[in-house]
């Protein structure tokens, strides 16, 4: 949360010669009248179901536009696609809301059964005003536990988020890996509200094959200080870019991200979640 | 906050023919092969000064690297930039912290000037903690109250948040818009920390020439429900990648962001605050 601090060391300024792009260098390339970075949303024929192969739909997508994954690549994929594919789906008739949940929904104008049903997926419940924020059982805090009611046949079945989705990421990565031979990190959004600040914004719930956080701590910036505390959620920061790119209205739900100087690892999006007792908003 | 929450209603499913791509339209381009978006970062060869001209800074900078601006571009600085050339700066030996600020500061190996500044600039503390997190005059939620002594004469100077952002990108769009002949909308953008999860993200403190948030309530999805509440925080979206895009390490404080389907209207990163009232976490 801290900004930038820095101190001042006497060493030479850097020359301003152009950086050479390396996707595993952590400096992104300079801009020469072409851009440093190109977004690919890959949109999809038909809906994703339960115990289709994502790898194959993905590439199939591709092929349809033209695309072709290069070395460098990073792909975001919205997690309705890894649930549906997952089968992640829960019959709403099938859930029970208790009494009392039944009358603060109505009294909210919130559906009784995806309020339960976000009561189930729930580790804690962080406020219950006009709106249900929880933690959910990874970690995750966001409105109804990431239920989503959306995309799904009008109601009748709910979307939940997938159990593991650092694993789903590392799935899919592995599955592209054998396919294309090529290491494409992975990254699975999902759109949550923000404490503060106004509008979904796309964050990133599953991570694989990259670094979901840069850190700058002991780095210098391009006047040669130091900067002591600056860890930046390049994770979040690709789910938006991606978000831009595939859009709301369109059967484009996953992205391919071009030019980004990833920092290569396992990687988990649980490095993005605050504990608990670091945290002063919850 | 809320996640979207459809209605079904039988209209026929949306056909699968690319949409056309306008900047006006609030649907993004389908890839075929060829990005939906670029990113063109814009290096700086010197650090901006007090009463320097930013709209010929930004456009010697594009000429240095073959950049031309083309219709439907959006540009996002760095606040650093706009902070600089409006001379937002404070000597911090001319900060003067209450005692209690000094042992406080002290305490949690935090600068007392920077803190007593960002005392001096809040309108309220959130927290302090580990961390001095305040609301900003303007109504920003960040730590320190956006004061920033990176990129400074290492620790000599403070660099403050610009009085109005939204009048400096106003200014800066009016300026490229009588240079070029083209309405290029203008964000300016800080890294922010949030609750909850790691990590600095970009954020946009000021807006001119586009909405800061979209709207989709109304609209149908790929599917053909109606999205009843799903605002996205673009302007932030686009502060995120455009952050990608520039790097941390790098004299690269603009990029042009190509591609994407904005909303023309005046704007304002105001849009952005939520209203401490309907708020459930400060």
């Amino acid at each position: 949360m801290l900004k930038q601090m820095l101190k001042r060391k006497p060493i030479p300024a850097p020359s301003m010669t152009r950086v050479k792009h390396s996707p595993l260098s952590p400096t992104a390339p300079a801009s020469a009248g072409s851009p440093a970075l190109q977004l690919f949303p890959l949109p999809f024929a038909a809906e994703v179901r339960p115990g289709d192969s994502l790898p194959a739909i993905l590439l199939d997508a591709g092929k349809a536009c033209g695309f072709t994954f290069a070395a460098g690549d990073i792909l975001v994929v919205k997690h309705k696609i890894v649930s549906k594919a997952e089968g992640c789906i829960v019959r709403l008739a099938d859930v029970t809301p208790s009494a009392a949940t039944v009358r603060w929904a109505k009294a909210n104008q919130l559906d009784p059964r995806t309020i339960g049903l976000a009561l189930r997926e729930a580790k804690k419940v962080l406020r219950r005003k006009h709106v249900l924020i929880t933690e959910t059982r990874h970690g995750f805090i966001c409105a109804n536990s990431g239920i989503d009611v959306s995309n799904m046949d009008g109601g009748e079945h709910a979307l939940l988020l997938p159990p593991d989705p650092d694993r789903s990421a590392t799935k899919l990565m592995r599955a592209l890996q054998r396919t294309i031979g090529l290491h494409i990190p992975v990254i699975i959004s999902d759109s949550f509200g923000r404490a503060w600040r106004e509008g979904l914004t796309e964050v990133a719930i599953g991570v694989a094959g990259m670094k979901a956080l840069h850190d700058y701590r002991g780095r210098r910036d391009p006047h040669g200080y130091l900067l002591r505390a600056s860890e930046e959620a390049v994770a979040d920061e690709l789910a938006c870019a991606a978000g831009l790119a595939c859009g709301k209205l369109q059967r484009a739900p996953a992205c391919v991200i071009r030019g980004f100087a990833y920092q290569r690892a396992p990687g988990s999006a649980k490095s993005l979640l605050r504990p608990a007792k670091r945290d002063l908003f919850r």
